[in-house]
């Protein structure tokens, strides 16, 4: 099969890039490994910014994101005792719309048909080839046999552990990486949130979000060590913890339920750069992760698809050779600005086994003074929303 | 002898407050152990904030600073290349005062007479008796002698390593504390400063400042390991990685000189809480160590100060009991927040050895985002210039 891009990945990165090319009429296919129940089984993030929401918006499909979303207009850090409200709308005139990476999925999904946008699904062992060159390839096995994509651009949208971003050569390509030593225990329930807003709790036992889907779906997570086993949380469990680190007013308006879903995620920061070599461009986690803190995962794949879409349209609709090579310090120029806020946050929020008084001394400060300053609340809100494309 | 207040200490945070009480008729003595001269000698921070700027001007010193002081309208943070500027009068509405400390602590000297402030100069191993109680009182040896001063308060100004603190049982007290495996090596030089307003670096090769203490006379350092020793650093070799660390635009106005003083000062982040007790009270680095990046040292001995006056004047003039006890909440919620600033610019501005490629990525993302951003700049003006008090 001969296309102009081949894209690795139809997670929302993927099926958002594709939809984007075929709006303007520009060949692509979309490999996806897992079966479309798998990818919409992963639960993500849940907290979509205006870049994310403006490109469904450009591709017409945010008819349900519009009904169902939840606009927020702020959120709250706490510290075990009081909410500190971080007014997001007043300060930078924007929000946030709560809808579950899945829900955003689904609509992508869905359109597929109508828009004619080609995934296949359960195409294995996908490999690149010739990425170096004007005429890359991919090949994949499905039902039995091998298959070929030859493209004049690749897109790997294909998270941490997919082949596209070891497609590139380890003299190219520089990784930065931190790891975290704990993880986020995550469980999601079919309750009422107990605010109408998120809170980003740092109590003396630990971190603790209160997040929501939807009105009567809750995503609550606290962290824990690495070393810790889910069998070893039960529901109720996880409900006491809940109740202490996010402070007594919230604990008063939790509603407790049976988990739909809980797991364990490790935190991690990195990045690879750059995002772009010969025929083949990375977008979303395939190039970085973020930690869950802040909720700009998803957001920060959105923005890439922003930059992709920009220069794959210009390349093939306006024979810009430059655009192609322009991508990567386009994008990562917000990826780190994107990696910072979430590691300040995390930071912010979390304790770390190397700190001692002192560096705890520092977080109650940072929350004392961000409680007391416009700027500094500012600072936060404008990252929040998501920083200008 | 007997008095209402003995200070001990006669640096700038003892001076200071000896004028205070003296201006509404308050007795009181200063205990100095070293010379005038030694006092005058040491060289240190030389940015006043408005707070302490107000304070000479409510004693009605401030004639040579508002003479001789250069009103800074800005400073300058640089990655080794551009310079960011921090436009701390438009985005604040305030200014700081480039002064050295010297010239104000030889103001509040040169006032004594006038002033009936009686400064024991000399005064030996002090040691403070009965500070749980009403009547407290401190011994001292001078001229082959041991003195005695009963006095219903104690004001501990007497730095770091001073015996006030220590008076402080251990069951009372907590200390908060961070050291950094760095120290700033300072050159003193009568040469025109680089630029009207202070740089602060942080380059590939570690942090400088480019300061100044007027027009004629230049203040620079740089970071180096702990182990460094002040001999290996002739002034060619400290004006050379200046010129480095800097950046091309500075070095090229660095007029280089010999230095009038040259020497290595180790970094650190102390807080003693808290900082009353009984009828003791601790202002300025008797309680409290910033590291000097921010320039709040100093800065933070006058709010020290100020709080201290206050709680003193309300106790002694209009005989209210709480206000001794109250000092100690009132002047830590502000220390902390100094704190803050101090540890997250040093951290911004210097290479940690266990920081690897990432840690190095976010300072510099740091540095993108401050420089993209309002809010970011005005929290970090407003925290130059002294928040509220």
């Amino acid at each position: 099969m001969k296309t102009q891009v081949c894209i690795i990945g139809a997670g929302p990165a993927g099926l958002l890039l594709g939809h984007m090319l075929r709006a303007e009429g520009i060949e692509c296919v979309v490999l996806e490994r897992q079966t479309p129940d798998y990818v919409l089984g992963r639960i993500r993030a849940g907290v979509l910014e205006q870049i994310t929401v403006s490109l469904m918006e450009r591709l017409g499909l945010d008819q349900r994101l519009k009904a169902e979303g939840l606009p927020h207009d702020g959120f709250n850090l706490a510290d075990g005792e009081r909410l500190i409200h971080i007014d997001i709308a007043g300060l930078t005139g924007k929000h946030v719309v709560v809808y579950g990476q899945t829900e955003l999925t689904r609509d992508l999904m869905d359109a597929r048909e109508e828009r004619g946008l080609e995934v296949i699904y359960e195409a294995k062992d996908a490999a690149l080839f010739d990425i170096e060159s004007d005429a890359p390839y991919v090949t994949y096995q499905k039902d039995g046999a091998e298959h070929r994509i030859d493209a004049r651009i690749i897109v790997g949208c294909d998270g941490f552990h997919g082949p596209s971003r070891k497609a590139i050569p380890n003299t190219v390509g520089k990784e930065f990486e931190r790891a975290y030593p704990f993880g986020w225990l995550g469980i999601l329930a079919d309750v009422p949130p107990c605010n109408h807003e998120l809170i980003y709790a740092n109590h003396e036992r630990g971190f603790a979000l209160a997040s929501m889907r939807s009105e009567t779906r809750s995503r609550y997570y606290v962290d824990v060590p690495l070393i810790e086993k889910i069998e070893d949380w039960s529901d109720d469990r996880i409900w006491d913890e809940l109740a202490i680190r996010l402070g007594p007013d919230a604990a008063a308006h939790i509603t407790r339920g049976p988990s739909i879903e809980k797991s364990i995620a490790p935190l991690r920061s990195y990045v690879f750069a750059p995002m772009r070599h010969g025929s083949l461009m990375l977008c979303g986690d395939s190039a970085h992760i973020v930690p869950p803190t802040g909720a700009k995962g998803l957001n920060l794949a959105a923005s890439d698809v922003h930059y992709a879409a920009d220069a794959l349209i210009a390349f093939f609709k306006r024979n810009n050779a430059d655009a192609i090579p322009a991508y990567s310090d386009k994008a990562l120029a917000r990826v780190w600005k994107s990696e910072r806020f979430s590691w300040s946050l995390t930071k912010l929020l979390h304790r770390f086994p190397e700190d001692g008084p002192f560096e705890r001394a520092m977080q109650i400060a940072e929350l004392d003074y961000i409680a007391s300053s416009k700027a500094a609340q500012t600072s936060i809100a404008e990252n929040y929303v998501g920083l200008p494309v």
